[in-house]
């Protein structure tokens, strides 16, 4: 912290999985630079609960209900899916810093309108990318954005370590539902590695994808992805990520002209070319050389859990204007790459980033009629800051849950 | 040899960079049950270099002649790929067994005649797809086949290590186009891996892929390729093949209801599980739950290279009539699956396997389209038994070029 005293009185809505930690954390004392000001969850026994652990924190039912009666200065939006966006525009409106839980939103477009409302109030606008805290990627950050890797060629990554069970699935009615959740693995576990994966790669300029729904569990939504990806510099990419493999895989590999990075089993893996690829392809004349190679293997652990980094790095920009680690903004791109590969799915053909107004409207009707289909078949979903179906957390469940697993 | 004085006599047709590889192994007497009983190569040059170096063999100088003229027993073809094809079908008209050069021929098609009159010969149909002898690939099929692992689930193989550079393809003016050898990296380098993968996996019964042509050379053909496959049983898989990438990366995995297979380095990494994912999924109360896992890593290495192991194994077919490696059928497979990835390529659309006559009829119309263009623009390719422009076999590059690098 850069300032003295200086605390920001957070609210946070909706008290479930992940907002039960937030809550946690920030009134043991553990956030440098917060305090917990308000809580609110539409779940009347949950609200109980938590007058109990917090006797002086005040409960509210809902969201405009701790807006308009509470004083914090920002708001932790931990809510499902569907409610983060109208949530953080109410929040904006009424003049509240926001520190969203991924995803921004369900549909771009509505992503895009809370980051047009947080640019307008002059309020920071967060987003809980709490990846982005690992040293390994900011190390990988780093070395590609120094430029002595050269220009991206290829890169691909395969995330299928975020196992899941049908109990998981059968936790909420709300999960993993077009209605409820807005999407599968794309929307729920992958915006961490979609996020980082253009972080560090860019944001392609067009996708093709396959969501594969219910492949591996009772559920409507998509438990395996697979997305093609084209970059404007001429690179491609794949991403895969599933909830249905045991133990799963989590390898990024991102090749350069002048060398390749490699992350898997938390490590950073290094090659580097002693010439340019490219300038040794058109100037070598044998045809099966290779460039001088050589090698380094980082290893670095993060110190500290990224939700208490990202909460900390967000309270410092509150307090002194500094630059967010993990801007709102960002989860624009984010779930334009998520909504452009389930619209390349669900239509077969190649959608172009960024998104068109045509693209996001036929996304919102390819969306809206799963919605009703899913309707037809099952009882409606919960409504905002629901949390009466959530799961236990287990203390040895959280770091397999929400960091890097390798 | 279960037989006691049999030996195959043979012809080589086209003894070009393979070609010669496999007529100096054959004359030196390196290969059990083979000798060598005549050459042929359209380069009048060539052919004298031939008579100097084997003066005792008969060098005729094309396919026909050395099919009407010597009385060899069998025909290896190691010519430019649009002629494996009408040579094979030329050798089994006039009763020789044929083991042909991958792939089976240019077009599917092509190769379902020649799988055809092979079995109308009764002559012995075998191919050279070598990588089948490495025995990590052998043990991963064992293992596969025994059935431990249970079903598939996804398989993605990266192999992106057949780095070539602008010399390779400037070296022979029939290189890397569409009339001379009829594609790029899909129908030179890769049919081992693709042949390997449905060796491994099974066929997939559709694909989507984008051949990238040109991407990284100054060539009309791809050299950079994504394939997304499906599989009968609902496994999903993608394969990444390049000649751009230095030094590239060698990864397949192949996941399973039971464990994961992992080949990466020369190593085969074997994940088990304790129970069946698919049943743990659907009993575990536990929503972040994963089934116990033991690990094995085995290390096996070739004791022979590959293309010696084939001809033994193609005599041995000959002469006891035991079951062949790599039988030609299989190229119909492998090539099946390059045509749709160049078709689905080319027409945007997702293309079903076993190609329907449809399919192979659209791939021959787009193939000549393409060929038009680029005759067109470049001198026409050199006919059957090309070899005057091929690159200079350096001894430590034999091993780099054919056989499996990790």
């Amino acid at each position: 912290m850069t300032v003295g005293n200086g605390v920001v009185s957070v609210g946070v809505i909706g008290v479930g999985n992940i907002g039960s930690v937030h809550a946690a954390q920030i009134f043991r004392g553990s956030i440098a630079g917060m305090r917990l000001g308000a809580l609110c969850d539409i779940d009347p026994r949950r609200r109980e609960t938590l007058r109990a652990e917090y006797p002086d924190v005040p409960v509210f039912a809902d969201a405009e209900a701790l807006l308009a009666g509470s004083d914090v200065d920002a708001v932790i939006i931990a809510t499902p899916h569907p409610f983060h966006a109208p949530i953080a525009l109410s929040a904006f409106a009424a003049g509240r810093h926001v520190l969203s839980e991924k995803p921004a939103a369900v549909e771009a477009a509505d992503a895009v309108k809370v980051t047009d409302a947080a640019k307008r109030s002059g309020k920071v606008y967060g987003i809980m990318f709490n990846q982005r805290t690992d040293p390994l990627f900011a190390k990988a950050r780093e070395l590609i954005r120094s430029g002595e890797l050269g220009a991206l060629k290829r890169t691909s990554w395969t995330v299928t370590n975020w196992y899941r069970t049908q109990a998981y699935y059968d936790s909420g009615s709300w999960r993993a539902t077009w209605n409820g959740e807005g999407g599968g693995v794309l929307l729920n576990q992958a915006p961490h590695n979609l996020d980082l994966w253009i972080w560090l790669a860019g944001m392609p300029s067009a996708v093709r994808a396959v969501c594969s729904e219910g492949k591996y569990h009772r559920i409507r939504v998509e438990d395996e992805a697979t997305i093609y990806a084209e970059f404007p510099g001429g690179a491609t990419g794949v991403f895969i990520t599933s909830t249905g493999e045991a133990p799963g895989t989590n390898r990024l590999e991102l090749v350069f002209d002048r060398g390749r990075l490699l992350l898997e089993n938390g490590r950073l893996n290094v090659l580097r070319l002693g010439v340019s690829e490219r300038e040794f392809c058109f100037t070598s004349k044998a045809g099966y050389a290779l460039p001088e190679i050589s090698e380094e293997n980082i290893v670095l652990r993060p110190e500290r859990d990224g939700h208490s980094l990202i909460l900390e790095d967000f309270a410092r920009a509150v307090l002194t204007g500094s630059p967010l680690l993990s801007p709102g903004a960002d989860g624009v791109n984010e779930l334009s790459l998520s909504n452009a590969a389930y619209l390349s799915s669900w239509t077969g053909k190649r959608v172009e980033l960024p998104l068109s107004p045509e693209s996001m409207s036929e996304f919102r009707t390819f969306l809206a009629a799963r919605r009703e289909a899913e309707r037809a078949g099952r009882p409606a979903p919960n409504p905002a800051c629901a949390s009466s179906n959530t799961v236990d957390i287990k203390p040895d469940e959280y770091s397999a849950r929400w960091t890097t697993r390798w």
